[in-house]
């Protein structure tokens, strides 16, 4: 398995995630891939913070899902009808006011009809990842 | 716990639910609460859809967080610092296109520092569940 | 969906569950099946309780895991390939001491490729159920 | 939090686990313990085996919960009232046929009120990960 490859620059990758989620263009970045994983990047915007400033946790649902997605895509090329069937996030810290956040996933396996990966997300200047989540994609047959 | 009642009226709990969270008004609203139990919808916006029509993901997660929160709050009052330690969502079958949605939180468990809860999510003119979710809350000591 | 119906019958299911998990006869009986449904049932025995005579985790997962697998094969057929992929399971009460278990299995989806459901968990004499849990199994391509 | 140090020596611990729950003594062992984290072994056992010899779902649950627990103990000492109030498990892979099984969990989180960690499940002979796991456990006030 530590010799499958991604599919994908991050460029195309970057693109197709784009065409697939138009509200995302400007709002969520990858910052990198590599062989079963992947890295977004969400700076702080008025509409994904709650009162006090801190990151909402549809925001976190959002840059969770995107990453996991594109960590599965650019592993398997553009599929998009690869959806997510389940999501399950721990929230463990307060994250760090109007802070941007990051994003980093492992996919822990890559089946022919599944992909299965965990995540963790970090606040800037908090150390420790304020959430940690887990998800199960759904791979659609050729 | 069958004797348990809400302690807030559906028109106090609505209100504090846009004081503490004021981008949801006009974006969710609260539809009824009973012993253990909320429902929320979510009327269709552009900005909640995926191309082709249907409620994203973190739309999905924005609704079935705040009735898990609303179901709890109706029991237990005002208690802002209330806040999600885990949410679990399976992604059950496609949402109709640009339709409302509906979500109905009946609560497993209600203790003094945890409140557990399950969610079925709704599409409008899909007969079956969506979505299905489920949460625990940490409640603040007092 | 509501027209589906089992394709065994109790008594068909049950001898199949023990061809494939002989460990379970006599310490699990499969009490119903119907439409998307089933439910069975851990009679009291000493390697099942913790100290203070409480069923331990394991048995309570060994039995939401066979009910979710009985459900699932009660609509499928004797696919003993059928493999759980995630079980998530919330402990929210004490069971009472040395008493009998039950799991209710409803499924959720039940797709070509994945079986989704809710298990409800009752101990004797306790009114509420004492665990919740859902589950995702793979069913194999035929 | 890089400070903190266990508070139980791994004999301490492991004498503990086996005060509180007599029937993993000689099922399961402490292998080490370190700052969040902790690591137990399952050496194969008939009782553990599916048919074909693979280890079953409830044995996996068996061995995390109780490093789960080990992990979160070896931390804040001898609470045997801290209890798994969430655990989900993903099944990844098939573990080798009557092969010994080990368990790393790493807390996440380590609260007042709560524990929340993650598990990696090993079986010997295959490489990657059999299966992967999240808890949540709650540390009862003083």
């Amino acid at each position: 398995m530590s010799d499958r490859q991604p599919v994908l620059s991050l460029s195309e990758l970057e693109s197709f995630l784009f065409e697939v989620f138009p509200q995302i263009r400007g709002e969520l970045t990858l910052e990198s891939i590599g062989p079963m994983c992947a890295a977004m990047r969400l700076p702080v915007q008025e509409k994904h913070l709650r009162p006090g400033g801190t990151v909402s946790g549809p925001a976190m649902f959002l840059l969770a899902d995107c990453t996991f997605y594109a960590a599965t895509l650019a592993m398997i090329g553009r599929e998009p009808l690869t959806v997510t069937t389940n999501l399950s996030i721990n929230f463990l810290r307060k994250p760090a006011a109007a802070a941007p956040m990051r994003c980093e996933v492992r996919l822990l396996k890559l089946g022919r009809s599944l992909s299965v990966g965990e995540a963790y997300l970090y606040s800037s200047g908090v150390d420790q990842p304020v959430a940690h989540a887990t998800a199960t994609y759904a791979i659609p047959p050729k």
